[in-house]
Protein backbone atom coordinates (compact mmCIF):
# COMPACT_ATOMS: atom_id res chain seq x y z
CA UNK A 1 0.00 0.00 0.00
CA UNK A 2 1.16 3.34 -0.94
CA UNK A 3 2.21 5.32 1.94
CA UNK A 4 1.20 8.68 1.76
CA UNK A 5 2.73 11.84 4.10
CA UNK A 6 1.71 15.38 4.84
CA UNK A 7 4.32 17.96 4.62
CA UNK A 8 4.21 22.31 4.49
CA UNK A 9 3.57 23.46 1.26
CA UNK A 10 5.95 26.65 2.70
CA UNK A 11 8.05 24.90 5.99
CA UNK A 12 8.67 28.33 8.18
CA UNK A 13 12.15 27.22 8.68
CA UNK A 14 13.19 27.97 5.22
CA UNK A 15 14.01 24.19 4.38
CA UNK A 16 16.22 23.68 8.00
CA UNK A 17 14.76 20.26 8.49
CA UNK A 18 13.49 21.24 11.74
CA UNK A 19 9.43 20.50 10.90
CA UNK A 20 8.27 17.80 11.69
CA UNK A 21 7.83 15.49 8.47
CA UNK A 22 11.56 14.94 8.46
CA UNK A 23 11.35 13.10 11.62
CA UNK A 24 8.62 10.55 9.11
CA UNK A 25 11.10 10.94 6.54
CA UNK A 26 13.21 9.98 8.19
CA UNK A 27 12.27 7.14 9.50
CA UNK A 28 10.59 6.03 6.54
CA UNK A 29 14.81 5.97 4.98
CA UNK A 30 15.95 4.25 7.35
CA UNK A 31 13.66 1.08 7.09
CA UNK A 32 13.76 1.55 2.78
CA UNK A 33 9.90 2.42 3.02
CA UNK A 34 8.88 4.63 -0.23
CA UNK A 35 6.02 7.09 0.24
CA UNK A 36 4.60 10.46 -1.65
CA UNK A 37 4.21 13.51 0.01
CA UNK A 38 1.08 15.56 -0.20
CA UNK A 39 1.53 19.90 1.06
CA UNK A 40 -0.59 21.52 2.72
CA UNK A 41 -1.00 25.20 3.29
CA UNK A 42 -1.05 26.96 6.59
CA UNK A 43 -4.87 27.72 5.39
CA UNK A 44 -5.67 24.52 4.43
CA UNK A 45 -4.29 22.88 7.54
CA UNK A 46 -6.84 24.29 9.55
CA UNK A 47 -10.17 23.09 6.93
CA UNK A 48 -12.50 20.53 7.40
CA UNK A 49 -10.64 17.91 5.01
CA UNK A 50 -7.25 18.06 6.94
CA UNK A 51 -8.81 18.03 10.59
CA UNK A 52 -10.43 15.18 9.46
CA UNK A 53 -6.72 13.75 8.82
CA UNK A 54 -5.39 15.55 12.06
CA UNK A 55 -7.62 16.80 14.70
CA UNK A 56 -4.89 19.78 15.82
CA UNK A 57 -4.40 20.74 12.35
CA UNK A 58 -1.05 20.19 12.10
CA UNK A 59 1.69 18.01 9.77
CA UNK A 60 2.78 15.88 9.33
CA UNK A 61 -0.18 12.87 8.79
CA UNK A 62 0.65 9.28 7.93
CA UNK A 63 -1.69 8.02 5.13
CA UNK A 64 -1.82 3.96 4.99
CA UNK A 65 -4.65 1.92 2.50
CA UNK A 66 -7.43 2.76 5.43
CA UNK A 67 -5.22 3.96 8.58
CA UNK A 68 -4.40 7.23 8.91
CA UNK A 69 -2.43 8.33 11.82
CA UNK A 70 -1.20 11.85 12.86
CA UNK A 71 1.62 12.70 15.79
CA UNK A 72 4.88 12.13 15.08
CA UNK A 73 6.29 10.11 17.67
CA UNK A 74 3.13 7.45 16.89
CA UNK A 75 3.86 7.53 12.97
CA UNK A 76 7.43 6.72 13.80
CA UNK A 77 6.88 3.99 16.20
CA UNK A 78 3.97 2.38 13.81
CA UNK A 79 6.66 2.41 10.98
CA UNK A 80 9.00 1.15 13.61
CA UNK A 81 6.99 -1.77 14.30
CA UNK A 82 6.43 -2.97 11.46
CA UNK A 83 9.79 -2.74 9.59
CA UNK A 84 13.09 -3.70 10.71
CA UNK A 85 15.63 -1.11 11.70
CA UNK A 86 14.51 1.36 13.98
CA UNK A 87 14.04 -1.30 17.06
CA UNK A 88 16.02 -3.72 18.69
CA UNK A 89 14.62 -7.89 18.90
CA UNK A 90 15.01 -8.07 22.22
CA UNK A 91 11.39 -7.12 24.37
CA UNK A 92 13.30 -5.36 27.23
CA UNK A 93 15.46 -3.21 24.87
CA UNK A 94 12.31 -2.37 22.71
CA UNK A 95 10.26 -0.90 25.45
CA UNK A 96 13.79 1.04 26.75
CA UNK A 97 13.98 2.31 23.00
CA UNK A 98 10.15 3.29 23.25
CA UNK A 99 11.38 5.26 26.45
CA UNK A 100 13.51 7.35 25.05
CA UNK A 101 11.16 8.43 22.06
CA UNK A 102 8.51 9.65 24.67
CA UNK A 103 11.64 11.09 26.61
CA UNK A 104 12.60 12.91 24.01
CA UNK A 105 8.92 14.48 22.84
CA UNK A 106 7.51 14.69 26.67
CA UNK A 107 10.50 15.73 28.74
CA UNK A 108 13.18 17.69 26.38
CA UNK A 109 11.44 19.02 23.66
CA UNK A 110 8.82 20.91 26.00
CA UNK A 111 11.29 23.60 27.44
CA UNK A 112 12.79 23.71 23.54
CA UNK A 113 9.03 24.89 22.28
CA UNK A 114 8.70 26.90 25.12
CA UNK A 115 11.77 28.90 23.99
CA UNK A 116 10.27 29.04 20.28
CA UNK A 117 6.73 30.17 21.81
CA UNK A 118 8.75 32.54 23.88
CA UNK A 119 10.55 33.96 20.49
CA UNK A 120 7.32 33.97 17.92
CA UNK A 121 4.45 34.93 20.34
CA UNK A 122 5.74 37.25 23.05
CA UNK A 123 9.22 38.29 21.41
CA UNK A 124 7.70 42.11 21.32
CA UNK A 125 6.42 41.74 25.04
CA UNK A 126 8.15 44.08 27.41
CA UNK A 127 9.69 41.15 29.65
CA UNK A 128 11.04 38.94 26.97
CA UNK A 129 14.30 39.78 27.46
CA UNK A 130 14.29 39.04 31.04
CA UNK A 131 12.26 35.84 30.30
CA UNK A 132 14.75 34.36 27.35
CA UNK A 133 17.58 33.48 30.12
CA UNK A 134 15.24 31.65 32.47
CA UNK A 135 13.70 29.14 29.90
CA UNK A 136 17.38 28.45 28.67
CA UNK A 137 18.61 27.63 31.99
CA UNK A 138 15.72 25.36 31.96
CA UNK A 139 16.65 23.75 28.64
CA UNK A 140 20.54 23.86 29.91
CA UNK A 141 18.96 21.23 33.00
CA UNK A 142 17.66 18.78 30.66
CA UNK A 143 20.41 18.74 28.28
CA UNK A 144 22.71 18.46 31.62
CA UNK A 145 20.88 15.20 32.80
CA UNK A 146 20.64 13.69 29.13
CA UNK A 147 24.84 14.35 28.65
CA UNK A 148 25.50 13.17 32.14
CA UNK A 149 23.39 9.58 30.58
CA UNK A 150 24.41 9.56 27.18
CA UNK A 151 28.27 9.75 28.51
CA UNK A 152 30.53 8.44 25.87
CA UNK A 153 28.27 6.36 23.94
CA UNK A 154 27.41 6.64 20.13
CA UNK A 155 23.47 5.96 21.07
CA UNK A 156 21.49 6.26 23.98
CA UNK A 157 20.92 2.29 24.65
CA UNK A 158 22.93 -0.09 22.48
CA UNK A 159 22.18 0.59 18.58
CA UNK A 160 20.78 3.41 16.99
CA UNK A 161 17.01 3.29 17.63
CA UNK A 162 13.53 5.06 16.51
CA UNK A 163 15.09 6.59 20.40
CA UNK A 164 17.61 8.61 19.20
CA UNK A 165 15.69 9.25 15.53
CA UNK A 166 13.16 11.46 17.75
CA UNK A 167 15.72 12.74 20.20
CA UNK A 168 18.47 13.74 17.32
CA UNK A 169 15.44 15.36 15.75
CA UNK A 170 14.07 17.17 19.08
CA UNK A 171 17.83 18.40 19.64
CA UNK A 172 18.38 20.10 16.33
CA UNK A 173 15.20 22.66 17.11
CA UNK A 174 17.23 23.49 19.92
CA UNK A 175 20.65 24.42 17.76
CA UNK A 176 19.78 27.75 16.55
CA UNK A 177 19.88 29.19 20.45
CA UNK A 178 23.62 27.89 20.74
CA UNK A 179 22.87 25.73 23.53
CA UNK A 180 23.44 22.61 22.42
CA UNK A 181 27.06 23.26 21.68
CA UNK A 182 27.87 23.65 25.79
CA UNK A 183 27.88 19.90 25.67
CA UNK A 184 29.91 18.55 23.39
CA UNK A 185 28.32 14.71 23.70
CA UNK A 186 25.19 15.99 22.87
CA UNK A 187 26.16 17.77 19.82
CA UNK A 188 28.36 15.13 18.46
CA UNK A 189 25.37 12.43 18.99
CA UNK A 190 23.20 15.34 16.83
CA UNK A 191 26.20 15.23 14.19
CA UNK A 192 26.30 11.46 14.19
CA UNK A 193 22.48 11.07 13.33
CA UNK A 194 22.70 14.19 10.86
CA UNK A 195 25.81 12.14 9.27
CA UNK A 196 23.27 8.51 8.34
CA UNK A 197 22.53 8.57 4.96
CA UNK A 198 18.95 8.48 5.65
CA UNK A 199 18.84 11.35 7.61
CA UNK A 200 20.66 12.78 4.27
CA UNK A 201 18.19 11.47 1.97
CA UNK A 202 14.97 13.15 4.30
CA UNK A 203 16.73 16.53 4.90
CA UNK A 204 17.57 16.55 0.95
CA UNK A 205 13.72 15.69 0.44
CA UNK A 206 12.27 18.07 2.34
CA UNK A 207 14.51 20.88 1.39
CA UNK A 208 13.48 19.97 -2.43
CA UNK A 209 10.09 21.17 -1.62
CA UNK A 210 11.39 24.33 0.41
CA UNK A 211 14.76 25.44 -1.11
CA UNK A 212 15.25 29.30 -1.65
CA UNK A 213 11.83 29.74 -0.19
CA UNK A 214 11.17 32.35 2.81
CA UNK A 215 10.49 31.62 5.74
CA UNK A 216 6.21 31.91 5.52
CA UNK A 217 4.29 34.41 7.96
CA UNK B 1 8.02 -10.83 38.34
CA UNK B 2 7.22 -8.50 40.92
CA UNK B 3 6.22 -5.09 39.24
CA UNK B 4 8.04 -2.08 41.69
CA UNK B 5 7.07 1.70 40.58
CA UNK B 6 8.39 4.76 42.58
CA UNK B 7 6.00 7.63 43.50
CA UNK B 8 6.09 11.00 45.48
CA UNK B 9 6.97 10.44 49.60
CA UNK B 10 5.00 13.31 49.45
CA UNK B 11 3.40 14.49 46.29
CA UNK B 12 3.55 18.39 45.43
CA UNK B 13 -0.37 18.26 45.06
CA UNK B 14 -0.99 16.67 48.58
CA UNK B 15 -2.81 13.78 46.90
CA UNK B 16 -5.14 14.82 44.44
CA UNK B 17 -3.68 12.33 42.00
CA UNK B 18 -2.27 14.40 39.42
CA UNK B 19 1.81 13.02 40.45
CA UNK B 20 2.22 10.97 37.12
CA UNK B 21 2.89 7.62 39.05
CA UNK B 22 -1.08 7.82 38.71
CA UNK B 23 -1.17 7.32 35.39
CA UNK B 24 0.69 3.90 35.76
CA UNK B 25 -1.29 2.48 39.09
CA UNK B 26 -4.27 3.37 36.64
CA UNK B 27 -2.62 1.41 34.01
CA UNK B 28 -1.70 -1.91 36.01
CA UNK B 29 -5.08 -1.45 37.50
CA UNK B 30 -6.86 -1.76 34.05
CA UNK B 31 -4.89 -4.65 33.15
CA UNK B 32 -5.48 -6.48 36.77
CA UNK B 33 -1.49 -6.51 37.34
CA UNK B 34 0.04 -6.15 41.27
CA UNK B 35 2.51 -3.88 41.95
CA UNK B 36 4.69 -2.62 44.85
CA UNK B 37 5.45 1.24 45.42
CA UNK B 38 8.83 2.51 46.42
CA UNK B 39 8.43 6.03 47.94
CA UNK B 40 10.90 9.08 46.85
CA UNK B 41 12.06 11.91 48.64
CA UNK B 42 12.52 15.07 46.59
CA UNK B 43 16.63 15.10 48.02
CA UNK B 44 16.55 11.53 47.03
CA UNK B 45 15.15 11.68 43.39
CA UNK B 46 18.27 13.85 42.49
CA UNK B 47 21.01 11.26 43.95
CA UNK B 48 22.99 8.28 41.38
CA UNK B 49 20.84 5.66 43.05
CA UNK B 50 17.60 7.14 41.63
CA UNK B 51 19.23 8.88 38.80
CA UNK B 52 20.35 5.05 37.55
CA UNK B 53 16.81 4.28 37.14
CA UNK B 54 15.58 8.00 35.91
CA UNK B 55 18.35 10.39 34.09
CA UNK B 56 15.84 13.06 34.35
CA UNK B 57 15.11 12.30 38.11
CA UNK B 58 11.26 12.22 37.88
CA UNK B 59 9.27 9.40 39.07
CA UNK B 60 7.07 7.36 38.55
CA UNK B 61 9.85 4.66 37.58
CA UNK B 62 9.11 0.87 36.62
CA UNK B 63 11.07 -2.43 37.30
CA UNK B 64 10.43 -5.66 36.79
CA UNK B 65 13.05 -8.22 36.93
CA UNK B 66 15.95 -6.97 34.58
CA UNK B 67 13.96 -4.29 33.01
CA UNK B 68 14.03 -0.54 34.23
CA UNK B 69 11.66 1.76 32.49
CA UNK B 70 11.08 5.48 33.02
CA UNK B 71 8.81 7.77 31.16
CA UNK B 72 5.38 7.22 31.99
CA UNK B 73 4.01 7.35 28.11
CA UNK B 74 6.82 4.16 27.97
CA UNK B 75 5.43 2.97 30.81
CA UNK B 76 2.13 2.82 30.38
CA UNK B 77 2.34 1.67 26.79
CA UNK B 78 4.83 -1.55 28.43
CA UNK B 79 1.75 -2.15 30.43
CA UNK B 80 -0.74 -2.17 28.09
CA UNK B 81 1.64 -4.03 25.29
CA UNK B 82 2.02 -6.91 27.48
CA UNK B 83 -1.23 -7.48 28.90
CA UNK B 84 -5.20 -7.42 27.18
CA UNK B 85 -7.26 -4.28 28.38
CA UNK B 86 -6.15 -0.98 27.34
CA UNK B 87 -5.06 -1.64 23.82
CA UNK B 88 -7.72 -2.54 20.62
CA UNK B 89 -6.74 -6.57 19.03
CA UNK B 90 -6.80 -4.78 15.62
CA UNK B 91 -3.26 -3.63 14.35
CA UNK B 92 -4.51 -0.32 12.97
CA UNK B 93 -6.99 0.92 15.96
CA UNK B 94 -3.95 -0.03 18.05
CA UNK B 95 -2.08 1.99 16.24
CA UNK B 96 -4.50 4.87 16.18
CA UNK B 97 -4.55 4.37 19.90
CA UNK B 98 -1.20 5.20 20.51
CA UNK B 99 -1.63 7.95 18.53
CA UNK B 100 -3.50 9.36 21.39
CA UNK B 101 -0.53 8.60 23.89
CA UNK B 102 1.11 11.11 22.17
CA UNK B 103 -1.49 13.68 21.52
CA UNK B 104 -1.94 13.61 25.29
CA UNK B 105 1.84 14.15 26.26
CA UNK B 106 3.17 15.93 23.00
CA UNK B 107 0.41 18.06 22.03
CA UNK B 108 -2.20 18.55 24.76
CA UNK B 109 -0.62 18.70 27.87
CA UNK B 110 2.66 20.84 26.64
CA UNK B 111 0.83 24.14 27.28
CA UNK B 112 -0.85 22.85 30.73
CA UNK B 113 2.46 22.30 32.39
CA UNK B 114 3.60 25.76 30.56
CA UNK B 115 0.77 27.33 32.76
CA UNK B 116 1.95 24.82 35.54
CA UNK B 117 5.86 26.92 35.40
CA UNK B 118 4.61 29.82 34.70
CA UNK B 119 2.51 30.28 38.16
CA UNK B 120 4.97 28.13 39.88
CA UNK B 121 8.44 29.40 38.52
CA UNK B 122 7.38 33.27 37.62
CA UNK B 123 4.02 33.26 39.75
CA UNK B 124 6.15 35.95 41.54
CA UNK B 125 7.28 38.12 38.45
CA UNK B 126 5.94 41.44 37.08
CA UNK B 127 4.53 39.75 34.04
CA UNK B 128 2.89 36.88 35.44
CA UNK B 129 -0.45 38.96 35.06
CA UNK B 130 -0.38 39.46 31.66
CA UNK B 131 0.93 36.43 30.54
CA UNK B 132 -1.40 34.00 32.68
CA UNK B 133 -3.83 35.04 29.76
CA UNK B 134 -2.02 33.88 26.53
CA UNK B 135 -1.45 30.71 28.20
CA UNK B 136 -4.73 29.54 29.28
CA UNK B 137 -5.72 30.80 25.77
CA UNK B 138 -3.31 28.10 24.01
CA UNK B 139 -4.80 25.52 26.35
CA UNK B 140 -8.26 26.92 24.88
CA UNK B 141 -7.24 26.46 21.16
CA UNK B 142 -6.01 22.78 22.16
CA UNK B 143 -9.40 21.74 23.93
CA UNK B 144 -11.44 23.22 21.53
CA UNK B 145 -9.94 21.35 18.90
CA UNK B 146 -10.00 17.93 20.91
CA UNK B 147 -13.82 18.94 21.66
CA UNK B 148 -14.29 19.01 18.30
CA UNK B 149 -12.92 15.65 17.62
CA UNK B 150 -14.42 13.65 20.54
CA UNK B 151 -17.72 15.29 19.74
CA UNK B 152 -20.35 13.02 21.76
CA UNK B 153 -18.02 10.07 21.78
CA UNK B 154 -17.51 8.55 25.08
CA UNK B 155 -14.05 7.67 24.15
CA UNK B 156 -11.67 9.03 21.85
CA UNK B 157 -11.57 6.13 19.58
CA UNK B 158 -13.72 3.19 20.01
CA UNK B 159 -13.40 1.73 23.36
CA UNK B 160 -11.48 2.73 26.33
CA UNK B 161 -7.85 2.68 25.56
CA UNK B 162 -4.21 3.89 26.83
CA UNK B 163 -4.93 6.53 24.97
CA UNK B 164 -7.79 7.75 26.73
CA UNK B 165 -6.27 6.78 29.92
CA UNK B 166 -2.97 9.28 29.17
CA UNK B 167 -5.54 11.82 27.91
CA UNK B 168 -7.87 12.12 30.66
CA UNK B 169 -4.63 12.04 32.91
CA UNK B 170 -3.33 15.25 31.20
CA UNK B 171 -6.07 16.95 31.20
CA UNK B 172 -7.41 16.59 34.92
CA UNK B 173 -3.91 18.56 35.26
CA UNK B 174 -6.01 21.47 34.15
CA UNK B 175 -8.85 21.35 36.10
CA UNK B 176 -8.03 23.50 38.35
CA UNK B 177 -7.66 26.64 35.96
CA UNK B 178 -11.01 26.18 35.47
CA UNK B 179 -10.88 25.73 31.27
CA UNK B 180 -11.61 22.54 31.40
CA UNK B 181 -15.15 22.89 32.11
CA UNK B 182 -15.90 25.35 29.67
CA UNK B 183 -15.65 22.12 27.45
CA UNK B 184 -18.50 20.18 28.75
CA UNK B 185 -17.82 17.24 26.59
CA UNK B 186 -14.25 17.26 28.01
CA UNK B 187 -15.52 17.42 31.38
CA UNK B 188 -17.43 14.62 30.84
CA UNK B 189 -14.94 12.47 29.42
CA UNK B 190 -12.80 13.08 32.38
CA UNK B 191 -15.71 12.04 34.52
CA UNK B 192 -16.03 8.82 32.91
CA UNK B 193 -12.51 8.32 33.35
CA UNK B 194 -12.45 9.36 37.29
CA UNK B 195 -15.47 6.81 37.39
CA UNK B 196 -13.92 3.83 35.61
CA UNK B 197 -12.83 1.45 38.89
CA UNK B 198 -9.58 1.14 38.23
CA UNK B 199 -8.88 5.08 38.02
CA UNK B 200 -10.45 4.83 41.52
CA UNK B 201 -8.27 2.33 43.03
CA UNK B 202 -5.26 4.15 41.87
CA UNK B 203 -6.36 7.34 42.96
CA UNK B 204 -7.23 5.87 46.41
CA UNK B 205 -3.52 4.40 46.81
CA UNK B 206 -1.80 7.34 45.79
CA UNK B 207 -4.17 9.44 48.59
CA UNK B 208 -3.29 6.56 51.03
CA UNK B 209 0.32 7.80 50.91
CA UNK B 210 -0.52 11.44 50.87
CA UNK B 211 -3.61 11.92 52.64
CA UNK B 212 -3.34 15.28 55.26
CA UNK B 213 0.11 15.38 54.15
CA UNK B 214 0.61 19.25 52.98
CA UNK B 215 2.14 19.87 49.62
CA UNK B 216 5.45 19.68 49.52
CA UNK B 217 7.73 22.88 48.55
Amino acid sequence: MTIIITAFERSPDGGQGLARDTRVRWALEEVGQPYEVRLVSFRAMKEPAHLALHPFGQIPTYEEGDLTLFETGAIVLHIAERHAGLLPDDANARSRAITWMFAAVNTVEPPILELTTARLLEGDKPWSKERLPLIQNRIRDRFKQLSNRLGDDDWLDGAFSAGDLMMVSVLLRSRSSGILDEYPNLAAYVARGEARPAYKRAFDAQLAVNAGKPPAG
